[in-house]
This record gives structure tokens, C-alpha cells and sequence, in this order.
């Protein structure tokens, strides 16, 4: 007979009845809550390929197996049964399932040392604890009275706290037992709900709702619980704990959202339980690809026996991947008590028990090692690999929307998430949703097409990305796309583009047939603003004026081929916008009127092309153009390129719009062809579904990368006007573009853009995009960065779309590229979860078309809240260092 | 009662005894068959989510809403009803439950006009042959004795053709009826057996085995039974056909191949019967995922009702993208005939027939209209519009394998199948089996990470590849990897590393910072042979030397910065290897012995650097440094970049690998860092993983792309040694490679690199890699090859691992890349279904490293033909143009 013991026993009792559902209309509470999870013991989610297929067997005889095994006579185990979701409560509950038989199979089979087994009901449905309540479920308990007088007041939102429990004390046979610890197996339902059906129907019927993120949250939570007890990777751990899933892989959560889906921010390891039915085979294959699209780690496959050999097909599908293992049949008698046949199952149980052991193992000492191997075989690019220390080296397991998964250790391992601010180097779109949609459009291409020859040839994505890009960023003046891989080679295609208009516009082509043969060569230029990034091949390279990214460190070949124009600047300078003129044009007489702006609005009203100041512009262009055709004969400005708007790997430049819309002008009425290089800029990246948009003019070529495929793999376009595409067009080959990658307009990017770009205008979810589907709503909570623009450490801000670039105030070796200036600033953000890159003394925020504005504040106030703290210490320092003067 | 009608009816009696199976010996026979069928009419798979969810139900409600929709009341339809795997015959026969659901139907509500309904089953194994025809199955028949007389001939390999059949004429209405066409309902089961378990089962079990590719090939020949029968697009076309598979969607066929898997090749829209009861929900999305994960579209979703409002999570899963139908419940009485369920369900069976032929008449609209599309929006690369009328553009439906499925309009559509024998501009590597494994992994790495961040970060996908390649094709000497786009890209880091070296190693970084100061410029040059090709972007251009590609042009900045040496090449010239010196060294006194190689190991072999052939070469590359380096102090020869061993867009030239290893050795004396571009000779495509495996030296810094993935997606890799990399470390950033593309090291791509990379050189099916993954098998027939070297139109071969390269012999405008002298021979063997893309008058067949050797025999065997017809024509077109003469 159990001894006394506490109500509720050890660390269980302090900390789980803080757990319990916030109020349902609080739903998007959670919104920001971190996803995280320890490593210190396996945790893994049963999942099931279809309904009735013994997930619940699987998970009592690894409570079993768990337990049983051979370890040190000190060790004091625990098993942790986790049932996130159960309908048909109180006839049907998975934990007290376990629970029931492994007290029975142990109460048969002692352990040496005793166990405390355990079953708690968190959270139940209004009908699930009336059941509960009236009918006395036996063997159960309800908390102490003070606990329990709470209740009323809980009968909230269709829940009920229901704080039931049923404990017992397994006795050891060893008889010196009493001076080992006690191990224990905790079986904890965290919702039930009365019907027996799926939950969805369950949790709408009953008024008993959980939305997904606070599903996660109380989930994290029970996780966490048992955080203090560490593993030493070597041995076996002391801990495991399993999540039991209802139904199967995809079957709906109470929100209506399939459970793979409300699980994937976790991306837990998985264990699936196959169907060795008739239709089985398939069953199990589909459930587990179901799991793969979702990004899970499916570690092992196990089934019941139903006699049809279904472990041959799986066996030769799974390959050496992963490990299939066959259960004894379930006596089919319903009143059989199962000891038998968990007795029968035991050894299949410890392998698959040391399976997720081993697995866990393995996996934690990989994350460990990676750091000093990444160390060891990258080459990472803009990183001076002697200022990374491994510590500093960022572990990512996995992402999901918007977010890391990294993998930190400290005092232990745990699984933790960072926001991804950089945006990953501003290509990333997809909130965890529109993710999963390309996951699965990936696979299907992949499966589709693979990748196929794409000159003289058609197929579907290429021909519908080209059609719809003609119809929205082009549109209006482009008639063709041409493919390429990245940003740069896109620019490089560009500018051949661009030259070959300009020579056959200007009648110049034959003219460099005759200069050709004198030996002569005409010098071609490309017109362009300074600060301007376009891309680190040669080409793109020799468009931008000279920097560190071009010197001859970098490479010996760039000349700067361009006429470098020095742009007024505009961002917000405490509080206000204003308008930055280069040193050349300070000397103009510019009316204090158009120094600073009312709004962020007023910067790209068109009626300031009527104002002076457009002419002032306009003239200042001319005059600088004429210096330059009339130094040389021999050159010629054959292009004009320009990142419109912002200027992006220059600092986050806003350029002033009038004075790009001038430029473009000007050179259109020169015959020189005009780029635009969005690059950084196109598909709503500034609130715009282009930045050509934003400046009222057309270009005659245009440049796209990044962001169009959603931010998952390379693809680029150049876009031409008919006439660009005419000076191509000849009876000889030669005449042709003979420029190309391998994988021109694969079918992967090609399918990932198209998918993306509808998303990120049209989807009906994505309430961010409004006025039809034209702007992007105001992400960055406009008084905030106000606020941020009057802190003295703050130079200037650009929050604009999806960007929010702060300028800090630096000098000297501070400012600049190669300043590392910010880095402790970024280091205390990303330990706020929030993943930021410098440039220099300019640090971002980035986020994605369907991002929520909430995230976005949620950020922003870390990041205020940091750069104050910045502050501080840097007048603590700066006090200091006058102290030492 | 039905009137007496022929034993056979119509067309049907003709044909369908031809199709018997072959015998199972001969199971690789349809290897090479060409997979194709008509556009004429509808042609649907019906798949299913689960076992007994009503497929047959959805079968025969489509046949009769097919039949009994409005339409002209001359119009003579019919519905093809075909099950290709049966088991539990003739107990369970779908074909036949099809044919009596439609005959009682329509026996109780009589169309207008008359319908022959009939019931075929071709083939039968012996025990479900036995069953038939001991038990005497009621209403039906054996073929007539003649065709009986036969049977025990046929009694071979457990299969029997069984001739079983059964009809019956349905008058119509109308008493006009007998003016009206004769519509029909042709229902066949292809393959049946006893057994009532999994077709896997049944077939080893009764020795009725059946491989993938005759059932497919009898599945085609079913569907071109038909083709005469028309579709004008515009209206309901009157022939429709659903193919019914058996069990889930991953359920085993008789090869024990996954069924999803089995039908890849025709890829035909989708109908998926979900699952209405509990756990239907997950496993109606979980059936769709894996028919994605294979590439198939999916029209529509349709379930029965079991009360439990499935679709309500179907519909929000599904949003758009596919109509979700609901079928009323079932009668559970097994005596029910369902003639009023039936009635009921007709409204929904005609939606889904709606939906059906709305879908096909869209989609072979569509691939009608692409090559015009194409026409006006692409631009594609390498391309002279001008020269492509629409009708000679591509359609490419799907790729499978090896090869595309591409759409034909001649009399009629259909689809059709070509071998990717320019294997997508030299980049594929997946067989059908990698295809889907790839797929699957693609969505799992785009779920589990999409795009993340690489800079100073790690994760899996990333590292694995890195640590692979170090230990593969960087083995010995790599010890870094740096990740770009493609090897464009990786050329330019290539350079940029190539040059950083020189200048520390030669101390001349100080020299250039002094030599500025005085505004002189330090000229570094690139030593390279001429014919190589490098890619497309500026930097890499300048490493080739002056050709088309590269005029003036095309990239007026192009200077050539090169030094360009003439290398010797070797190619098998009327069935001998023969070595080929450029005319600089036609004066040195080369041994006869020297000139021709006995076989091609010879000229690999390492024992030739004794040679005087060595020394030639040696003291010729020397004295041309010597020149080079003398003749201008500022010149500095500052990194080696070759093709190893084979030259590919410079005309598929195979240099000497002697030279190029004496070539590597003079500049490593020189301390010159070499740079070996394998973009396109990389990971097997010459039959070693590596040609500098081939070439027995080592670079410092070596390119890879194209094959890396697999042939999936851009990814491309530039490794480096130790000491290359430490030429950039140093205390400041500016000193580290600052070139990087947003998708640096994207998870996707390294990730299909991971499984490609494995699957080349490991996977146990591979059986082309042989001597421990060292060696790929030979896949070109050599006596075959040599029977082409011999023609009289051939001027040279270069057979070498997956590439077969056969330079024609031309003259003048003939010669070169802009000729257009293939072309003719090029668009017969187009006609052949093989897809080829010349380089000039050079044209190649490239396979993967995973195609079998009998697919390679096959194609060139048709290659070899047409070359003898091309040889032909153009000795008629030589007299013709002498008898003018």
C-alpha cells in the first residue's frame, strides 16, 4: 500500500497549478511568446498516422521501458507523459491510460527502487468537469479546499481549472529501497473536453476554445518545469518526456488548425505510429511525409502486427533513414488486461526507448560540436574570420516565420528563438504560414520539374512568374524577363542591356567598329549615385564608386567605371524629416522651406516637381553631365543605375526622391537607358510593391532578387522595355544576349515567386497590404520611432515599409562599414531575441510583408529600450574617459 | 433486351486482345518505352485517402453523370472505365461493380439514346483465372474459341490472358434511338488476382508478377485506343476516362513500388477521395501531400458525408486551390442496390464532372497557347528571338528522371516524352528515384528552414555539405568552402582569392599601396587557355579569352585580362585518340609515337610525365611566361584558371591532361595560385568525382555548381586551401572577402547537394560507380562510338563519363558557334524524343550519373541513325550542288 505522501508531490505541486489557460480573448497574447525548449532530457511527439492505431499503447510501454531499464541504483528517473488535447473526456483520457497501466504492469513486476505515479487534469471543458464532478471519476482527486475555492471564478471561457489528480506509490522490491530516491512517471492532461470527437468540434460545441499559442504556451511551460534536472550527454539521461498527439498528423487542433501545424514552432522530434492495417502501408508513408513537409525529424516508425508484413514496402521506403520497428498484435479481447502482451512488447519498447535516447544524444552533442566545425570548414562571407570566436558562432536549428530556432547552451542546453531582424539579409517574406504553402509548393516542383532547360522552351511557373511580373512591377512599361540567379548577375545583364540600347540608340555601334580598327576603344560609363551597392561581381562592381567593398584589396581588376553623383539624403533627425545636401550642392541657394519635411508623405508628393528646388536639381544634373561628356571624347555615359529610394548596403540611405526622379529625367532625355536596381528595394520591402512606384517614374531596365521568391532560394530577373529587347534582335546569333546561368529560371524559384508574390498582395489573410492591394500598412509604430529619432545616441532613422534603419551617432573609426561600434548594443539584443547585423554604425530592423505590425512593436520597444540602455553606459564612459582627461 | 451485338464491340474487339502482358522476364523491356498519352479527352486517376472510402462509388457516379449530361443528340460518347490492379478477384471486381452501378441506373432511368455497356478483364493470374472460370461467374463470357485455343500457351510466368468479358446494350428512350450513334461505357480490369490482400502480396504470392513499366506501357496502350477520337476544346468533349487505382495513394502496386510512385511517369490530374469519417481529415490532407510530393495536380477532393463536417478544415486547407465536394452518406445496408443514392448524389457527380472537363479544357488550352506566350514575354538567354517562330518552342509539361514530358499539337494533342540529352545545360543528376527523394527533401528543408542567414552562423544543411565536400573533391588540399550562386560567381570569389595569395604570397600587397601613391596601377593578369569558358559575369569574361561571348558587343567594358595559351587537345578521330597540338607548337619536334594513343586510359596515364612529350611542354609553357613576364614590368601573371580536363561551352573540347598537369606545375613553381574551374566537370560528369582526380595534381582553389544539387537548384561553392585563406585573416574586416549573395549557403541548395552528393557516389542502386565509388561505369557503347568517329560527317568524339560529344565535321559559316548546321539533324532526333542543343556544329548527348548504360545505348543507337541520314541528305545535297556546278 502506498505510504502517505504529499498532495501534491515535490516540484510537480509548486508549479502546476500556475499553469492554466489565459482567457480566450486574450488570444494573441502569446503572439511574442518565445518558443523555446530544454535539452537536458529527450523530449519527443508521438504522432499518429491515422485514428486507433495505439499511440497511447506506445507511450505507456515507453513509460514502461523508461523506467525499467537498467541504470545507476542512485538514479532517480522520471517520466513525463504529456496529453496536450483529449476529447471524450473522462471515459476516454490517454494519461490516466498510462498512468493506469503502468501502475498495473509495475504493481505485477516491482521495480527495485518505488516509483510515484502520477495523473493530472489541468484544464477541462465546462461538460468535461461537470462529468468529472457529478459522476466521481474513481481513484481521482480534487486539490485542497483553498485551491479549489477559486473555481468559480474560473468557470471562464467555457474552462474550468479543474485541478483533478490520482496519485500512487509503487513500492520497490529492493528492500534497502527506502534510502534510494524516488523516480517518478507524471501523466498530465492539459485540455480535455467532454464529446469524442475531433477536437475543433469539441472545443466549439463545448465554448471551450484554446488558441494555438496558448496550446505552446502551456506546453513550453511543462517543458520547462523540469529544466534543473541536467543531462550528461555520455550517459543515459534521467529524464524523458513524451507529448501524445490526438488523432492524426494533420487532424485539427481545438483552434481548427492541424496539430502539425500548431506543433511546428517546437519542430520537437517525432515518433510515428504506424498503421499495420490494410491500407496501412500508405497510411504511415503519407502521415510521415505530412510530417517531413512540416520540417520534422521523424526519429523512428513503429506499428502494431497486423500479419500483412507492412514493415517490408515501409522498410524499403524508410531505408537506412529511419528505423521501423513491429509490435506484438493487441489481444483484440476488450478485457484483457494488456500485461501480457506489454510484457511481449518490452524488448521492442527498450530498442525504441534507446533509439530516441541514443537520437537525443546524438543530436545534442552535433549542436555542441557545430560551432568549432563551422569554425573549422566555412568561409563566411563580410566576416574577418579571426574577430569570430566559436562562443560567438550561432547555432540555427531550424526557422519558422519570422524567427530562429537557435541552439543555446549556458548552464544547460535548450532549444531558444531569436526574431530574425536581419531579415536574413533582406530576402525573407514568409510569416510560419506562407512558409509551410512554399514547403509544400518546393516539394512539388521539385517533384514536377526538377529543373528543366529553359532557352527556346515554356513551362508553367516560368511563364506565370513572367506574366505576373509584367503585370504588377512592370507593368507599364517592361515586356520582357530575363532570368538570372542573384541580384548581381542581374545588374550585369542590366548594364550589357543598357549599352547595347545606348550604342544602337546613338548610332554607335558602327562608330566603335571604325574606332576598333584605329585601335581605339570608346570608354563606356555607367552614371551612378555614390553610396549605391549593386552586387560584388565585376560588372556590378565597376557600377559603384569606389569603397571597401571594391578596392584593390578586394579585387585587382575594379577600375570604377562610373560618373559618381553625390545624392542628397533624407531621414529623420530628432523628430523630423529632413533633407541632406551633398558638400557640391550646399553652395546652391536652397530655401530653408525644403530642408525639412511635415511628413514622411510630403517627401514623395509629385507636385515638388514644380517647385525650385527641382530645378535647382535639374540644372546642378546638367551641368554635371556636360563637365563630364565633354572631358573626354572618348566616353560615354551608356547607363544610368540607381538603387531608387534607399540605398541599401551603402547604409540605408534614403536618396531624395525628387532628385532620382530628376535624374531619371535627364538622362531619358539624353538617350541614356535608365536602371533601376531593386533589388533591396522591390516587393514591398518599402511599403510599395516597387520602389519605381514610390518615385512616379519608369525605368527602361529593372533589376529583382531577394525578396521575390519569399526569401527561400536564389532567383533574380531583369526586366526590359521593347526597346531595350529590339536591340537584341538581328539574323545572327551573335546579335543575341549571350549571357546565362545554368539554372535559368528554375522551375523551384520561378514556383516560389509566383506563390510569393500573390501572397504578399492578394492573400486574404495578409491584411497588411491594403488601399487595393498598393501599400503596405505602417509597420513601425510611428511614435516610437520618433522617440527613437530624438534619443542623443541616435543619429538619424529611416523607417520606411519593412525597414527601420537607425543611424548611431559615431565619428572617426566608430562610423562607417568596418566599425564595430554597435556590436555590444546587438549583443544584448539578440540575448532579447532579437538576431540584428550592423552596418557599421547603422543597425536595422527587418521584417517581411505579412509580418504583424504587433511583432514589429513588440521589437521595436526591446530595441528603444536597449539603445537607451546603450546610452547610458556610453555617458557613463564618455564621464569617465573626461574623468581620466 | 439487348439486340444481338458483335462479341466484340466496335473498335474495342480490334484492340483489346492485342494488350497481354509481356512475361516477367522481360521486365526491362519497356525501359526506354516512351511514355505518352493523348489530350483528346479527360483522363483522370482517381486516388484515394484511405482504403474502402468509396473510389468505385466516385468511379461509377462520374460514368453516370458523364453519360447522362446534356449534350448534342448526335454526339456518341463514351466513358472509359479502367482498373489496372484488382485483387480478391473475381469476389471484388471494380470494373465490374462500375459496369452494373451504370447498366441498373440506367436500365431504371433510360437515356435518350442507346449505351453498349461492357466489362473486360485482359489479364488474369492462374489461381484468379481458375476462380473465373471453375466458378463460372455469372454473366460472363470467354473469348471465342480460336482466341481460347490459345490459353495454355499463355499460362506462362503465373499469368494468364484471360479474354473475360461481359455486356450489354442499354436502348435508349428515345424511339428515335435507333437513327442516334451508340454511345459506350467501357469498363477493363488489366490485372487481377485471388487474394483479397495488397497487389504486392497477391502477385508474389501467385507468381503474377507485373513491373512498373508494363503496366504502365499496357496502361498506355489502353489510352491510345482512343486518340481517334477528338476534342474540340470549346465543347464537352465525348469521351472522358478515369484510371482507378487500388487502396491508398502510397499503397504498393505488384512490384511492391508505392502506386503514387508507379504512375509518376503519365502524371495525370488527380481526383482524391478523401476520408469523411473520424481521422478523415488528417488523412485526406495527408493522401494530397504525397500526391504533391510527386509532382501530380490535384483537381478535386471529393468524401462522403459521415456527419463529422470534414469540410470545413478541408475547405479552409484547400482555400482555393481545390473544390472540395461532399457526397451524401452511404445506405450501410449491404443489400441496397444505392440506385436512389445514386439519384441523390447525381448533382455533386456532375459538379465533379464540371469541375473535371472545366479543368482539362483549361489546361490543354493553356499548353496550346504557351508558345506564343513565351514568345512575347520571355527572353530568353543565349537566344536569338528572332530565329524561334512559336512553333518551334518546347512546351515542358514535367520532367521525370531524365526526361521531360512535353506537350505535341499535330492532327491532335498529346503528351509526349524527349530524353534531356543536353541534361538542362549539363546540371542534372537525378534519375526518377532522386527526382522524389529530392522533392521530399526540398520540402522538408524549405519547412524546416526556408532561407536562413549564413555570415558567422551554422546550421546542418550548410555544414554537412561543406564537410563532404572537404572530404570528397577537397580532399588532400581544401580546407574551406565559401558559397555563391553559380560558377559565375564562384569564378569571381575564385579570382579574388587567387590574387589575394599572389599579392601576400609574393609580398606585393605593400608594393601596389606605394605604386598608387605614384598613380600607376599594377597590372594583374590571369593566365588561361584560350577556349575555356568561365561564365557570364564581368570578372569571369575577363578570364577567357576575346571570343563571342565576350565581344565588344556583348559587354563593351570586356578587356581581356588574360593571358591566353593555345592547348593541345585530344579527341578520337575516325576511330583512333588522337592528340591535336596548336599551331605555336606544330614546329617542336613531337614524336610520331606521342600523336595517338592506343585507348583512352593511355592518355591519362601518370607515366607519361616521364615523356618527352613533358619536357616539350614544359619548356614551351616557360618560354611563353618568360615572354609574358618580361614584356611589361607592371604585368604580373597573378592566378591559372583551366577547365580540367574537358573544355565544356568552348565546343566540348578534351585537352591534354598532360599538359594541363604540366600547365599546374610550372605556375605552383612560380607560386602562382591555380585555380581549377570544375563548374561543369565536376561530380562524375567525366566519370571520376572530380577531373582533377583525372588530371592526378591539385589546385589551390577549386569551383563546383551545376551537378552539386543534383540538378535541382543554383548553389555553387568555391574551396580554398589554408593558405588561401589566410591571406584574407587579419585584424581588420576590410582585409576578409567581402563578396557575398543574399542566399549565401541557402539550406535548400546545400541540402539537395547533401543528398545528390551521397547518392552519386554511395547509393547502393547506384550500380554505375564501381572500384569503391571511385569510377563511373562506362555508359557509352564503345564499339558504338567508334562506329560514329568512323562517319564520313564526323569529324571527332569525346566520350567520357556522362558526356558523348561529336564534333561534325563543317567548314566555314558552317564551323563555329553561331552555325546553325545541325539543326536539321537536331530536330529529327527531336522527332525521336531525344532533346539535344548543339554547340554549333558540335552536338552532345549528357546523361546523369545515375542512367543506366541501356538508356545511353538507346539513345545513341538513334543518334547514330540519324547522323547516317544527316550524312545522306547532305552527300544528295553535295551532288546536287555539283550537278549545278
Amino acid at each position: 500500500m502506498p505510504r502517505p505522501i504529499p498532495l501534491f508531490p515535490g516540484s510537480i505541486r509548486r508549479r502546476v497549478f500556475k499553469l492554466h489557460l489565459h482567457p480566450a480573448n486574450h488570444r494573441h497574447s502569446f503572439l511574442h511568446s518565445v518558443v523555446e525548449y530544454p535539452l537536458t532530457y529527450p523530449i519527443y511527439t508521438i504522432w499518429a498516422s491515422n485514428t486507433s492505431v495505439g499511440k497511447t499503447l506506445v507511450s505507456a510501454g515507453l513509460s514502461i521501458s523508461f523506467l525499467s531499464a537498467k541504470s545507476s541504483p542512485v538514479s532517480q528517473k522520471k517520466f513525463v507523459y504529456l496529453k496536450p488535447i483529449q476529447t471524450g473526456f473522462p471515459d476516454d483520457s490517454d494519461s490516466r491510460f498510462v498512468y493506469r497501466k503502468f501502475s498495473e504492469f509495475f504493481a505485477h513486476k516491482p521495480l527495485p527502487f518505488s516509483v510515484f505515479a502520477s495523473n493530472y487534469v489541468l484544464n477541462a471543458s465546462i461538460p468535461a468537469s461537470d462529468a468529472v464532478l457529478g459522476n466521481g471519476v474513481v481513484g481521482g482527486r480534487i486539490g485542497n479546499e483553498t485551491l479549489g475555492a477559486g473555481l468559480d471564478k474560473e468557470r471562464n471561457f467555457g474552462w474550468k481549472n479543474l485541478r483533478w489528480y490520482e496519485e500512487r506509490k509503487l513500492l520497490g522490491s529492493d528492500s534497502s529501497e527506502s534510502e534510494l530516491p524516488v523516480s517518478e512517471v507524471v501523466c498530465t492532461t492539459m485540455h480535455a473536453w467532454r464529446e469524442a470527437v475531433s477536437p475543433h468540434l469539441a472545443a466549439e460545441k463545448e465554448g471551450a476554445i484554446v488558441g494555438d499559442s496558448e496550446l505552446l504556451h502551456l506546453l513550453k511551460s511543462c517543458l520547462w518545469m523540469n529544466k534543473e534536472r541536467t543531462c550528461n550527454s555520455a550517459e543515459e539521461p534521467e529524464m524523458m518526456c513524451v507529448i501524445e498527439t490526438a488523432g492524426g498528423v494533420a487532424s485539427p487542433g481545438p483552434s481548427g488548425s492541424f496539430q502539425c501545424d500548431i506543433y511546428r514552432p517546437f519542430r520537437l522530434p517525432a515518433i510515428l505510429v504506424g498503421d499495420g492495417r490494410l491500407g496501412g502501408i500508405s497510411a504511415t508513408i503519407s502521415a510521415y511525409e505530412s510530417l517531413k513537409l512540416r520540417g520534422y525529424d521523424v526519429t523512428a516508425v513503429i506499428f502494431e502486427d497486423h500479419g500483412l508484413v507492412n514493415e517490408v514496402p515501409l522498410l524499403s521506403y524508410f531505408r537506412n533513414r529511419v528505423p521501423v520497428l513491429v509490435l506484438p498484435s493487441v489481444p483484440k479481447d476488450m478485457s484483457d488486461d494488456l500485461m501480457t502482451w506489454f510484457d511481449e512488447s518490452q524488448p521492442i519498447f527498450l530498442s525504441l526507448k534507446e533509439i530516441m535516447i541514443s537520437d537525443f544524444v546524438q543530436r545534442t552533442k552535433r549542436l555542441r560540436e557545430m560551432p568549432k566545425k563551422a569554425c573549422d570548414v566555412f568561409w563566411w562571407p563580410f566576416t574577418q574570420h579571426k574577430s569570430i570566436p566559436k562562443e560567438d558562432v550561432t547555432v540555427i536549428d531550424s526557422r519558422c516565420g519570422e524567427s530562429f530556432a537557435i541552439h543555446k547552451v549556458q548552464d544547460f542546453d535548450w532549444i531558444s528563438q531569436q526574431f530574425d531582424a536581419c531579415a536574413s539579409w533582406w530576402t525573407q517574406g514568409p510569416d510560419p504560414h506562407l512558409q509551410l504553402e512554399l514547403a509544400r509548393d518546393m516539394g512539388y516542383t521539385a517533384a514536377r520539374y526538377g529543373h528543366v532547360l529553359f532557352p527556346e522552351n515554356v513551362y508553367e511557373p516560368a511563364l506565370k512568374l513572367a506574366e505576373l511580373l509584367l503585370e504588377s512591377v512592370g507593368k507599364g512599361w517592361a515586356s520582357r524577363v530575363y532570368f538570372s540567379d542573384n541580384g548581381s548577375t542581374a545588374v550585369e545583364i542590366a548594364l550589357k542591356m543598357a549599352f547595347r540600347r545606348f550604342l544602337t540608340d546613338n548610332n554607335l555601334l558602327s562608330c566603335h567598329e571604325r574606332a576598333n580598327v584605329d585601335g581605339r576603344c570608346m570608354d563606356l560609363k555607367v552614371l551612378a549615385l555614390r553610396g549605391s551597392y549593386h552586387g560584388d561581381t565585376l560588372g556590378a562592381m565597376e557600377a559603384q564608386a569606389p569603397s571597401h567593398y571594391t578596392g584593390f584589396l578586394q579585387q585587382p581588376w575594379y577600375g570604377g567605371r562610373g560618373v559618381f553623383l553625390d545624392p542628397p539624403t533624407v531621414s529623420m533627425y530628432s523628430g523630423t524629416w529632413k533633407l541632406c545636401l551633398p558638400e557640391k550642392m550646399q553652395i546652391l541657394n536652397v530655401d530653408q522651406e525644403f530642408l525639412s519635411f511635415s511628413s514622411r508623405e510630403e517627401i514623395f508628393k509629385i507636385n515638388r516637381d514644380g517647385s525650385s528646388l527641382a530645378g535647382l536639381y535639374s540644372s546642378f544634373i546638367s551641368e554635371e553631365l556636360l563637365v563630364l561628356l565633354d572631358s573626354n571624347g572618348l566616353s560615354q555615359v551608356g547607363a544610368l543605375i540607381i538603387e531608387p529610394v534607399v540605398q541599401g548596403a551603402g547604409g540605408m540611405q534614403m536618396i531624395d526622391p525628387l532628385y532620382q526622379r530628376i535624374l531619371v529625367r535627364e538622362c531619358k532625355d539624353r538617350k541614356i537607358p535608365v536602371i533601376f536596381d531593386e533589388v533591396f528595394t522591390g516587393f514591398w520591402r518599402l511599403g510599395r510593391e516597387s520602389a519605381a512606384e514610390m518615385l512616379c517614374c519608369q525605368p527602361d531596365i529593372s533589376c529583382f532578387a531577394k525578396l521575390m521568391t519569399g526569401g527561400i532560394i536564389p532567383l533574380a530577373v531583369t526586366l526590359g522595355s521593347d526597346a531595350v529587347f529590339e536591340a537584341f534582335t538581328g539574323d545572327s546569333k551573335l546579335l543575341a544576349l549571350l549571357h546565362g546561368h545554368s539554372y535559368s529560371g528554375h522551375a523551384m524559384g520561378c514556383m516560389a515567386a509566383v506563390k510569393s508574390l500573390k501572397w504578399f498582395k492578394y492573400y486574404n489573410a495578409n491584411m497588411k497590404i491594403i488601399c487595393e492591394s498598393r501599400f503596405l500598412q505602417e509597420l513601425w509604430d510611428t511614435e516610437l520611432v520618433l522617440q527613437i529619432s530624438l534619443h542623443p545616441v541616435v543619429h538619424r532613422v529611416v523607417a520606411l515599409g519593412t525597414l527601420c534603419a537607425i543611424e548611431l551617432l559615431a565619428e572617426g573609426c566608430n562610423a562607417g562599414y568596418a566599425s564595430t561600434y554597435a556590436s555590444s548594443l546587438l549583443k544584448r539584443l539578440r540575448e532579447d531575441g532579437i538576431y540584428m547585423r550592423p552596418l557599421g554604425n547603422v543597425i536595422y530592423l527587418m521584417c517581411g510583408p505579412c509580418t504583424s505590425p504587433l511583432i514589429c512593436l513588440h521589437i521595436l520597444k526591446k530595441v528603444y529600450a536597449r539603445i537607451h540602455e546603450f546610452g547610458q553606459q556610453k555617458s557613463t564612459s564618455a564621464a569617465s574617459e573626461l574623468g581620466i582627461c
